[in-house]
């Protein structure tokens, strides 16, 4: 039934994560494969009106000229993940969905995602409102060409360097002028598709640690037009672990000296945070959750280091010394072996599933059960992973009892 | 005051574990030492009524012949942990202490533990209860010397082969009549020492995955003298971080095919646990919860293998392959470093405070707000680490409000 | 030419090395791949008259009814490697191959490696000599339609029990009489196929722990045919890092108190190895090598688990505790996860190239130099890894010289 | 017999590596310790007239003031190293030590060490002359009160910066002059410290990175005087395991993708390679060994941190991403934790030890055949640890044979 139909539009769409979540959807309403990986599928959910994979209508903004079907396909044979059969089967789907991706743009995106661009036109000469604007009728067009009532915009593209806080952020009014007439960059490409969505009513997604919506102009913005907002920067291996393991520390009342984590991973979006400006964006959400849970800050150490050879497998070591009765020093090591991707698409499918469960109920503004999935959960303090999954658990009994 | 001394009698005092309780409370209370370890000197305990470190009297059983300073010298030898000023100055606690220790039993310990027996008497020929009455002989003597109104038993001894249930385990009078006359044997050690104390009111914890208090005649005689049981089992490294990690998988919907873990270590139980029999019912305590938590059973892999040279460093490698989205096989490895009669000995303690803090609110029969430090929670089916520790700090919430 | 054409003959041929090393051969022919991981591709070697992959002619005898095909598409699915392009582009070749695998036999393989047959014959009532007649009418009949001059007999089945040494296997006249009137078993499989193949001068490898051609009957057989042998047990990954790094510690003379290696692996060598029987013949010679590198036994624990799920992926952890100067003591731990039949393939078709060299060459008997490839080297004292290569490649600087 | 004394003059004296050279020479010779860790002790060069380790009389330089007995003692305390019997059966030994340590120079050791000193005077008014003759009249001193003949000077002091080639240390006479003139450095304090041992015609060895006496000036100066040379920078730890790893990959054909290297520990040694300019001194040495054995440069990363509750204990994490048969990608990882300075010392009195016996055979200038010691080799191109090794054992065998 058309009521069912959910767009989905992907920003980065066909990065490692937006061409997996495509992927992922057509495989899944075809029947290929199961629901592993997806917390929207956990018992928990069961009887809620969540949409299913066959319901989502697909479409997003890409700065490189490609499809899905050869994102995918250069996917698996860098990383070893996928069955061709799958890519073969599905591939009418993902063409169709490839012809709904739009060129997004660089303006403010900083010089490393700039170099990577093959088809986002030059908006060098706009105004950040021209920007807007097209990104605007892109949404505006899919929306109505496959005649649905909402769409969910998810933000799956490279970080971007942090953006200073300025004036201009702080208030709705004093951006929305900005926009049109500022000759300095006054907000990243992240938050220019983020105020296209917002001031469309429509939900707006960030799975990345870029600014987005994550400003008090936007939550503004978002109030005003009762849009849903989430964010920031989908917590996938790693930092995952930190969240599970550093209450453990805690609950114990182990002293941890030292929190040592050195990530190597060789995928399109290492590339960009070989940018040491870039890479700061990451590290400082990986590094907080520890002190966070804690309530001290050990030493600590995190690196991100891109090692082409490794694809999409993100290799994370962490080496945690912590002190214990009696002053005896030990220690924790463990070694996540992960294919980035593979862990990041089922969790922006469940946002995506999550997010219209919530428009169903008549939810607006900020999603925080939704903090569990999130390194940097906006407008949640609790890093601790099982808290923040409380959160959510709490949430799905309400909706399971209030049907 | 006198009221606030507590008594506390050590199954295997000369022990790892044992031996570090005694050293641990003695430099506390003499302030060379911190807390760190105790999850009974966490924030949530603030203002409750626990015992200070200074407050326990020690005394025990035991079956080798030799002291508290010999036994932490020999620990401090082979696995390099403690002050060597530290024994110097808790030297004179320590001698009265290992006064107080008296010989036990291995009546029904079996072959392996009945070898490195060097001061139990010669009990074969004995029935049960003339055994139970010399221990319980030794706990009044300790209780009337040392003034105490009561006394917490704690079984920090090694691990038994498993015990066949049988009918006179079911119910206390047929157990009662058994442990007169039956020539078998009709409990294992670990369960005479639990008589003992049970049947005087006293508390009786058990750290060990020996049968001690845990089947239906002991729950029975706890509830006719209004006696505190908790059990069994320690939880105090590899299977800690099973169960704070297990959750973690469930909560991502990530499909757990095989989680593999070895144990290697050194100390005395690893002697004991050389023995496959013994080793039995370590590894299956240590199995069952990862089943617990997944709700399903894993391909599993868990050994024990005595290494002489590692001391009292239990060392672990876990290596735990799992599905995620689109079949995609992953992998976590974590490597656990830690002394082990360091990381039981602070727990042992908090389970010696925690039950007195439970006395004296009026508490009796099984204290389910310990599952948290148990591999095998006495009634108690959660193994979810955190879940476990809700139990506590709910119990820690509700009992500063009804202070 | 046809005078390159060398025949290779693969006892269990559908099984994971065998078919690799089908698959790899025909793969390297067509220059799909290249010649990573052949050791006889080295520099060292150029210029001397190896056999090219396409000059290799395969036949084999196997246990179970299936075909190249299908056991590498079997392999590929359950373990993520090849391309199925390979597969395509090969099928001709493969198919060619499969025609040319003959049933093996069972008898004296035991129960476990019996199970899995579904496509020997019962040999139960025949005599030895019986059996190996018909293994080497197949032999011959591989020769003849291809007409091949020689043939190399390559065992690459599952791992049999330890065999029991007799007065049967010590004197070649002994055992001739034994196989054919003796009603027990006088000899495993492994060493009827090593029969078949050394009375007709045919060139016999061991790449297995069984008992093949190792014991002093068969070298008497194979001295009165000329015939060239070598053995056993290929060393393909763990084994080859002991044999690494033990030299290391003896050289920098620090005493290692433990070597601990965990073994975990799903293929169908697995199966077997759940067999404790079958596995005591693997672990045997995993164990020795550290002992004879150091020149002292310290504790090790060798271990093999089958765990499915991981397919033909051996993943070793291995735990080196050792004293250092002034006896601090120190850890080295490593994880090693490699595909195992993709590691032992290209050393299987180095050893029928390095064979078919020393064939040309008109050595005989025993091969010494090639014990770099083998756990157990027949003829070989040592077990440092870089001594045994120095064999190797004093053997090819000769070889080179007297062109 | 007073020929028998061999003067140590370690640069360095009170860090990590020079006090337990100190302190270890001293339990040796009292019997306290055995010889574990020395690769001069191996049965390799019995019955060489190597020096005992009661034969050594120590001295030094330093910039720190502190004594033998607080440096082990601090370090005892720091990383649970060490039996604090030792150090008090030593006592009389190592002040009479102390005592013979005289202020070194910071003059040219940039800014990080600089900060480090307490004792140094200022030298900065000086002309390098001034101060290698202050220096220099410590070593005779030193040589005059112990009626020493020849003075071996082991520089063990933290890794300076990088210093840039230049003219002045391209010919002796050119230095010669620039050191009496210049304004501007000429050259760091490790090369001023060497040209006061080589003008002696006395032994300099280099453990560290810094430049010392590796530029073709001090070769020449240590020709003029038939000094003794060796360097540069110990191979004790993660280094050390690449040159072993490595020849293995090559020998087996194995094509390495990535070689990733974490490396984190917590002494003063980390303090100085905090600087991001000392650093790089060490990490160029550290990368460069593998494209050296590989023959090709396959990706690296090598990280050193400090984190500084690790203490002396170097802890390693690599991951090494190599390509098999068949394009298969695998991985081995390793974990080392080291004591750095327990691993350093014994290989620093062997040099010493060594650099004895090549003067009594008469040698002169650089000992390439101590290659296996060091990271750079002075003269060696080898960093293939076996055949660095192999150089060694034909030493010894040579000397023994012309004794």
């Amino acid at each position: 039934m058309a009521q069912n139909r959910v767009g989905l539009w992907l920003i980065g769409a066909f990065g490692g994560v937006g061409s997996t979540v495509a992927l992922g959807l057509c495989a899944m309403a075809r029947g290929l494969v199961g629901e592993t990986g997806l917390v929207s599928s956990l018992p928990l959910f069961e009887g809620l009106p969540l949409p299913a994979a066959g319901d989502f209508v697909i479409g997003g903004h890409e700065i490189r000229k490609t499809t899905f079907e050869e994102a995918v396909e250069e996917f698996r044979a860098a990383s070893g993940v996928f069955e061709r059969d799958w890519i073969t089967a599905c591939r009418a789907e993902l063409d169709e969905a490839s012809r709904r991706v739009r060129p997004g743009t660089t303006l403010g995106a900083g010089p490393t995602i700039q170099k990577l661009s093959t088809w986002a036109p030059d908006d060098s000469g706009l105004s950040p409102r021209a920007v807007i604007d097209r990104l605007g009728a892109d949404l505006d067009a899919f929306a109505s060409s496959e005649k649905l009532e909402h769409v969910i915009v998810l933000n799956v593209s490279s970080t971007e360097p942090p953006f200073p806080a300025g004036p201009a952020l702080e208030h709705y009014s004093a951006l929305e002028q900005a926009l049109k007439t500022s000759k300095d960059p006054v907000a990243p490409a992240s938050t220019l598709y983020a105020v296209a969505a917002l001031e469309r009513g429509y939900t707006y997604i960030n799975f990345t640690p870029s600014l987005g919506a994550s400003c008090p102009a936007l939550a503004e913005l978002a109030e005003s037009t009762n849009a849903l907002v989430a964010g920031k920067d989908g917590k996938t291996g790693e930092t995952l672990l930190k969240t599970v393991l550093a209450p453990m520390f805690a609950q114990r009342n182990l002293q941890v000296m030292s929190w040592v984590g050195h990530n190597i991973f060789g995928n399109r979006d290492g590339i960009v945070l070989e940018d040491p400006v870039n890479k700061s964006s990451k590290v400082v959400t990986k590094d907080r959750v520890v002190t966070g849970i804690l309530g001290y800050k050990p030493a600590t150490v995190v690196s991100i280091e891109y090692v082409p050879d490794m694809g999409d497998w993100k290799t994370a070591w962490d080496h945690i010394h912590f002190t214990g009765f009696l002053n005896c020093k030990m220690t924790l090591q463990f070694t996540w072996q992960g294919c980035d991707s593979l862990l990041a698409a089922p969790l922006a499918i469940d946002l995506a599933r999550l997010a219209h469960l919530e428009r169903l109920r008549g939810g607006r503004g900020l999603m925080r059960h939704l903090a569990s999935f999130f390194k940097s959960p906006e407008g949640v303090e609790e890093h601790d992973y099982f808290k923040q999954f409380d959160l959510l658990a709490d949430y799905a009994r309400k909706a399971r009892e209030t049907r």
